[in-house]
């Protein structure tokens, strides 16, 4: 049972229908406890705007989406590490905590999946270091594994707890529902991660059957996923986090009027996370 | 490197062309040294024939496919005990020292994944017994997490070997490259599965993009697998099994002329694999 000021819209919930000024106004407006813009809403009207809107709503920030995609350009380049440079910078202006890391898949090409690891973890290095300087969290989410080639090779919370064992303070997890309810060690490894690394919660459902590896999420309750069970996971750890609300649906709730997905969100809220 | 005499067909790879009397000719024809059949093909033309048609070739059996789905009828029911009976006198009958598993997924309107773990073990457990008494192994295969909903709640190596210590001798693992090659664990698990529990090892490739989350399996080459990286992990361990090549491909390969198919399965694996 979630009240709304216990949710955070992610935009990509709505990122067909509404621009980040929407968003804001639209979370206002349900009473939704805050907002996790993706770097795209807040490019199409400039950062300087975006943060003062987001300010100026007094709504929870729960992260940046997103950083990342190390693997972009094969080797790690001057550019990419730029780029997440700047994200982090983002994150720091619109009051978010947390930047949020997609990390990439393989380079374009290659089969070296291990490599690809050595890449992000790299990569991630150097942007924490940067992120420290400005009081900014990395958050890594691992992607559901058929993610692994094309999206983010980083795939269950034991392999991104690996990596922050190794990259020290700052650094922890988002961890999406979506991507991990199949993951036979999830509890423990939610255990494992503890309160300072459990960063964000994103919430939305596993569609069956799924015709969309992307853009097919279900709304919660639409499918299989003991949402309520992952969330008390982390809540005993002390999570006191919003839940974030991210579905990709191309099929369904992005076709739909937005005011609608907020009130279904609500409703789903209450009954099924 | 492979060359045709260590390759196995799976008739899933042509189960759209080809009838088990085919596929056993289209081996022979080709130089392949085994076969893995589906219960379906030997179900069409009668158990006697399909095991007096595939003893008489000569080829090596590397597996009969599948027993398992033991979440069926949610409970474990008798039915699905004895059908999973059924499975393991037609592996006997043809030949198979193996058993491939895909155990099932989620009951019909279940979030309880952990459930559905603790169906899954004891159905296994129950199959297990009665296939040591007639001699046949039960090879577990582990499905890529992206089946865990509808398919197979077993997704890693390292969940397998978990449920294989709990149960004892004579089952262990079919590794399939699709499935696991992600897992960034995977070569640690096959070391600790060692030669006795790697029971079979099933080849194809990952497209980059996949198109059908169920039929658009690539051939070896075509997409982004370490295949002989995985190869060469599982001989390291003492495999010396038939490299069974299971390629669904609704949109490609299942309408290609079967002997092309073939052709092209033996000319990747001497480049692909």
């Amino acid at each position: 049972m979630l009240t709304p000021e216990r949710l955070s819209l992610n935009t990509a919930t709505v990122r067909e229908q509404w621009d980040l000024r929407q968003c804001v106004e639209g979370c206002l407006r349900h009473g939704f406890g805050g907002i996790a813009p993706w770097r795209d809403k807040i490019h199409e009207i400039g950062l300087d705007e975006a943060a003062r809107i987001i300010r100026a709503s007094g709504l929870g920030v729960s992260g940046l989406c997103r950083g990342g995609w190390y693997t972009a350009e094969g080797a790690l380049t001057e550019a990419v590490i730029d780029d997440n440079r700047r994200a982090v910078d983002e994150a720091a202006a619109i009051g978010s905590k947390y930047l949020v890391m997609v990390v990439g898949g393989l380079p374009e090409g290659s089969r070296d999946i291990v490599g690809a690891r050595e890449i992000v973890t790299e990569g991630l290095a150097k942007t924490l270091e940067y992120a420290r300087s400005v009081g900014v969290h990395i958050a890594i989410e691992p992607l559901h594994p058929m993610y692994a080639a094309d999206r983010a090779c980083v795939n269950t919370l034991r392999q991104t707890l690996d990596i922050c064992d190794v990259l020290g303070d700052g650094i922890g997890a988002a961890v999406d529902v979506y991507h991990v309810w199949w993951d036979p060690e999830i509890l423990d490894q939610i255990k494992r991660a503890g309160k300072e690394r459990l960063m964000a919660f994103h919430i939305c459902d596993w569609l069956v059957p799924t015709r969309d590896m992307l853009t097919d999420r279900g709304m919660m309750g639409d499918g299989v996923i003991d949402i309520k069970g992952l969330r008390e996971a982390v809540e005993a750890e002390g999570f006191s986090g919003l839940n974030e609300v991210e579905i990709f649906s191309a099929l369904n709730w992005w076709k739909r009027d937005a005011d609608e997905v907020m009130q279904v969100i609500i409703e789903r809220g209450r009954t099924s996370c």
